[in-house]
């Protein structure tokens, strides 16, 4: 992309002013005429039977139009993943699983009678964690696991094929993805590193927690959803799915999002449509910080063995890794994309990756950007460093020799297109940080890799000139994540406007385009097509305006600065507006400008990352104090290299928050810190300076040679922080987050056994 | 349109049900977060000064947010038209007109505030009505007519060239169409009649009272206006030019409509848009009836004379015509309308049509279904009919051998297309009611003819397939008359599907597609062309995928019942929302299934109707009960005859109205019955039955054949009253609405100049 005018440029977000401004319209803010308010009351226990429930007394309060339960809602339908789960119905599977529903005319009013609600409980033993799930006789579905809806795993671009099945237990899946002789090959190794990492649950801690607002339509099963969602196709189809409505009864508007990261496809907006249908009001719920932290889909917790075996010289020869994978009341499906990162990351001829689902009496577990990926690889890059520190190899010259490249396997054995991993990792061999690291005490820099397949789907944008020269792009994507301020480039370069003229018309799902969701690092990549497309229609049309215009040859006809003009004539010149209005109003004119462009990019275009973190480890405390993070990301061609960076930001600080703060506390089956005061991620204060390096290596598939980019940038952190522990404190971290504590411990036991690291290798202390 | 499976079929509207189920959401339904209500303060007087506006005691009530005047609204802009006119400042030219305007927190608090504002007038003296102001010395804009904005006139089609220009007088444009000697002409005629026909200012008594919601956007200018209109694009043109602001910037999305007929298009859109603007806060305002009818733009009174000159065969060979058009206080443009219609009805070398467009001191008139024909065609039609009388002709006969036919001219000059006049004629001829008239005492029947050009503009529209099955149609025309109705099956019978599966999709000004305003009775004609062209290219994309699909030729792919099928192969389907699924889902795949298409129709497609009506006249009182009615229309094609008959219905049902009730009441320049007690029109068991005869004479230029419908059937109404009256009581109406009390007179000077009817001519008794 040479001699661009606006592509690859830096811009500002186009919805910041708003944003700023306080305009913003969240869900929270709709108010309909004749709307009520819900409110949920979740269960405190992981496991009870529902004895009774009574709603005299809340029904008794002032404005309470309904209290609502299970055998109200549910209709006999079974649910089968989070989305689709109303109410609980004589039993309860999970602390925070709504039991009741109390709707009134006011917030107040709503919350007021779900307190004095009188649920009896008879409390139930539960299988609170993977450990005790795999151990324990009693099963969280005793009858059978209700059949699972793999739709929005599906959004996540896994592929896996399913090559085990249990007898009954609480391991729901258990996969094998296999290649080579992993046992032989490990056998005849020269050096086998094993260990196994454990990691807590961490939620996507959006800002702006769940809200829906649902208005029943004109026919019986017709509704309007406003939702806060990533993708309104998606939620859709789990609306009409789990109430057994027709797909093209439900219209979904996606109102503004306040922070997504995977987790906003709808999780309780089943439920607040169900409502409004049954009091056939519109109904607004909005959960609040805790209940949101308690009902919603967070990461899983993962337990991964991994055992990796190299010859003498480096080379990777053998890889065996077991990822138990804590789902919760239903399996998400993390499987297959774990899989394809951790077994496609470095070449390897031998790979064994074994996959247990594992079922327990805790929520379901979700999607959060890049899902597994961050555990997965904190398991692996851990491994690899080892490795390199095993055998005194630099950890990223190991790397690189390692390091997978185009037409290498991925995990579950699909090649690679043309990928940039080594080109990141060269780059970080540049970086100042890499090369200076080592120098300080207690201070380490630690290095690990990343990176994510990325979807792609087709996709549709109608692009048209108003009379003012106004140019609109509809889309049917939801703006997360600044993906319509790079659609905006677009459009102004392929018809030589300024990128302000260009106005963004949100979709529904009755108004299209269609687009993917918002998710899975894909949208940008799969809607650029479309949006090329149909301004390259608009700008045919406008050039046959303009040389009827000027009597003039078509191809004599230029477009800049929002005007055609003859070219070689001076002083002539008509703006897009007017030849707008000459389409549009010439009574058997040619019509309205406008044009529809479809997309369908034929093949991925991933993404990979290598970041480095400097951290300082309290030699007295374990206290770990990032002081630098660098994440170096190949992303093919950046559109709006500012957004770009944005997006690199935010996951390399996820990945560290990751690594050193976030973990969701469980008693029993019960989550302790529901809030942001007890749940703790770092504030802006709190972050190190991160340098965003972009690598730009072209993909043949991606639009004008991007790659998928907001996924990998998460994926690396928390293992390069882990990595810069090892290199600061000698010890190797096991587990996330890597708290105080845990690192204390970990440096209280080298001191303890110096010279017998845990595991079986030999590790050496710190340089 | 031979072998249709939908089309030219009846079938129900489709937005009946949610209006008998009171979902329908009107724009007085609408409640933003943050929302606040206006109450417009209108002056009660014609003319005066405003010597002060104290808002003291309206801003100290409870609620009150602000009491804004036209200092703080106007910021100098002076209003050109109605729409543009924002608040009165110093002086007041209209009683009714919006001196200032109360916002509050609630709608009650804005009224007792509103009730409780000081306004100082001093009264000046007013030019009440026409005659005055063609007589007074007195100007209504004595410093010059502020420059006009044809824009809304330009909706209705009218066609006219400027021929004289006056002086400074309170006649705002004198036109004279004309063509051969038509003083020769009727100097050298066997019989000249002539008379002077007036008729009362009447109201467009829509349901649904104005109203308006405007909320602020993100950045200083923008809004999006949420309004009960004909046409959105129409009412954005309006506001930002009223108001200064881009075209771009102004939003508006048309809410359901409760009634038009032409008044829709934004009257008081700008000022409460001012009003959100000012307080940076979403503003509601609802109009009150009175409000309504006292502010907004009814249809003129007009003063007619016709000199209508034939030989003695009854061929018409001279027509002198003279209409003052009393416009109230800015002129709207009815002159080209009237002229094109009243010159254009029967073959007449010699013609005059002179306009005199006069301003008073009363509110603005606007458009009211057919602006202007029905009170121009009580006037030629009453002639002709007295023609006949005094020749002793059929008053049928002779208008056969008068009318015009394709080719002929209208009454500015210009050829008609190929249209129906005589086939109208024809069936009217055969029909019961006429067959059987005058056989009954003191009953009669009355013909009249009447039509309407039509206007055509280009037009867009979007057809989708949704992964259901379900097939939108995005379109940005307003469902008025059940346009929407119609095209549906323009869909259906494309794409092999009941019409039920077809779901529109009302477009707003920014997701477009561009579409002309409901009025005019363009926007069938217009919009059909394009829905055509996009359904089309879907079922296109429809057959590529299905061939696919079953790897067959795309020729032997039918599409029928939702399905699609190999031609000759039984037993294999696939639906259409597979084929979608396909579409959409298919990385690489062609993409979403959706076209846009856009069309541009080359000529007009005119509509005329003949229409009789029996009337019962009581010989003592002169009290008139209608007693049938027949609106006979050429509609070329009826799409769905179920709503060509609903609009045939409303048509005849208002021209009848015209002629016995309607009638605002003036004192001075003061409305006096602004309310549905005093300004009187039937209910539905006040009319008598109507019997909707359909004519298709297929149009060269319209879709399918099809010709205009909505303006048609209300233009012959009042006249054929006017004629049913003379046939029953031999008496000649002049003015309208014909109340007893004028009958009862006419009826006495009858008897008492028995043998000296007025006028110039002879007229016998009734046979």
């Amino acid at each position: 992309m040479k001699d661009t005018k606006h592509l690859g440029k830096r811009r500002r977000i186009i919805d910041g002013l708003e944003k700023v401004r306080g305009k913003a319209r969240y869900t929270a803010d709709l108010s309909l005429a004749g709307m009520l308010h819900a409110r949920p009351v979740l269960s405190p226990y992981p496991h009870a039977h529902i004895r009774a429930i009574d709603t005299a007394a809340a029904l008794a309060l002032p404005g309470v139009v309904a209290v609502l339960t299970g055998q109200d809602l549910n209709a006999g339908r079974t649910a089968h993943s989070r989305p689709s789960m109303l109410l609980a119905q004589d039993e309860v599977r999970f602390a925070g699983q709504p039991v009741a529903v109390v709707v009134a005319a006011t917030e107040a009013q709503a919350a007021d009678a779900a307190a004095v609600l009188d649920i009896d409980y008879e409390v139930l033993d539960s299988v609170d964690d993977a450990e005790q799930a795999m151990t324990d006789t009693q099963l969280v579905w005793p009858q059978g696991v209700p059949q699972a809806d793999s739709s929005l795993a599906g959004l996540h671009g896994g592929e896996a094929s399913v090559q085990g099945d249990e007898t009954r237990s609480n391991i729901d899946e258990r996969r094998v993805f296999e290649r080579g002789d992993v046992e032989s090959a490990l056998a005849a190794a020269h050096i086998v590193i094993e260990r196994t990492y454990t990691n807590a649950r961490v939620h996507q801690s959006y800002l702006e927690p769940h809200a829906v607002v649902a208005q029943p339509g004109v026919r019986p099963g017709q509704v309007t959803v406003y939702t806060s969602t990533q993708g309104q196709y998606a939620v859709r189809s789990e609306v009409a799915g789990a109430l057994g409505l027709r797909t093209g009864d439900v219209r979904i508007e996606p109102m503004t999002v306040g922070g997504g990261f995977g987790a906003k496809y709808g999780i309780v907006d089943a439920l607040v449509t169900a409502v409004a249908l049954h009091v056939d009001r519109p109904v607004r719920m909005v959960l609040s910080r805790s209940e949101d932290m308690l009902t919603t889909m967070p990461a899983p917790s993962t337990s991964i063995r991994v055992r990796l075996g190299a010859d003498e010289h480096g080379q990777i020869v053998g890889l065996d890794v077991q990822a138990v994978i804590e789902n919760g009341l239903f399996r998400f499906g993390h499987a297959g994309i774990i899989a394809t990162v951790v077994g496609g990351m470095y070449r390897c001829d031998h790979v064994r990756i074994e996959t247990l689902e594992v079922l327990t009496h805790r929520p379901p577990v979700g999607a959060y950007r890049a899902p597994g990926v961050p555990q997965a690889l904190f398991a692996l890059e851990s491994s690899v460093d080892e490795l390199a520190h095993t055998l005194g190899h630099d950890p990223l010259e190991l790397r690189l020799q390692n390091a997978v490249q185009g037409g290498d396997s991925t995990g579950t054995g699909r090649p690679w297109p043309d990928i940039g991993l080594k080109a990141c990792l060269e780059r970080a061999r540049e970086h100042p940080l890499w090369q200076s690291r080592g120098t300080v005490p207690h201070e380490g820099v630690g290095l690990a890799v990343g990176g994510w397949p990325g979807g792609f789907s087709p996709a549709g944008a109608v692009c048209r000139v108003d009379t003012d020269g106004t140019v609109r792009l509809h889309v049917g994507s939801v703006d997360i994540s600044g993906v319509h301020s790079s659609m905006v480039l677009i459009v102004a370069e392929t018809l030589g406007i300024d990128p302000e003229a260009v106005e963004i018309v949100q979709g529904t799902t009755d108004s299209g385009p269609y687009a993917p969701a918002s998710g899975g690092s894909q949208v940008t990549i799969s809607l650029s097509g479309a949006v090329l497309g149909a301004s390259q229609q608009v700008r045919e049309q406008l050039l046959d305006l303009a040389a009827s215009h000027f009597e003039a040859h078509r191809e004599d006809i230029e477009l800049s600065e929002g005007q055609a003009r003859v070219r070689g004539v001076a002083g002539q010149s008509v703006n897009l507006g007017e030849l707008a209005q000459r389409g549009q109003r010439l009574p058997g004119g040619p019509g309205p400008v406008v044009a529809e462009g479809r997309a369908a990019i034929k093949g991925g275009a991933p993404g990979f990352t290598a970041q480095l973190m400097r951290v300082r480890v309290d030699p007295d405390t374990g206290h770990v104090t990032p002081l630098d993070a660098v994440c170096i990301q190949d992303v093919g061609y950046a559109l709006n290299p500012l957004l770009v960076e944005g997006q690199m930001h935010g996951g390399a600080a996820q990945g560290l928050s990751m690594g050193l703060y976030e973990g969701m506390h469980f008693e029993g089956g019960t989550l302790t810190n529901p809030n942001f005061l007890e749940y703790v991620f770092p504030t802006s204060s709190d972050l190190p300076p991160i340098d965003a390096v972009i690598v730009e290596r072209p993909s043949e598939h991606g639009p004008f040679g991007a790659r998928i980019v907001g996924e990998p940038p998460i994926t690396a952190g928390a293992a390069a922080i882990a990595n810069a522990i090892r290199a600061a404190a000698g010890v190797r971290v096991t587990q996330l987050p890597a708290t105080a504590e845990h690192v204390w411990q970990l440096m209280q036991q080298r001191d303890q056994q110096a010279g017998h690291p845990p595991g079986r290798t030999e590790a050496p202390h710190p340089s």
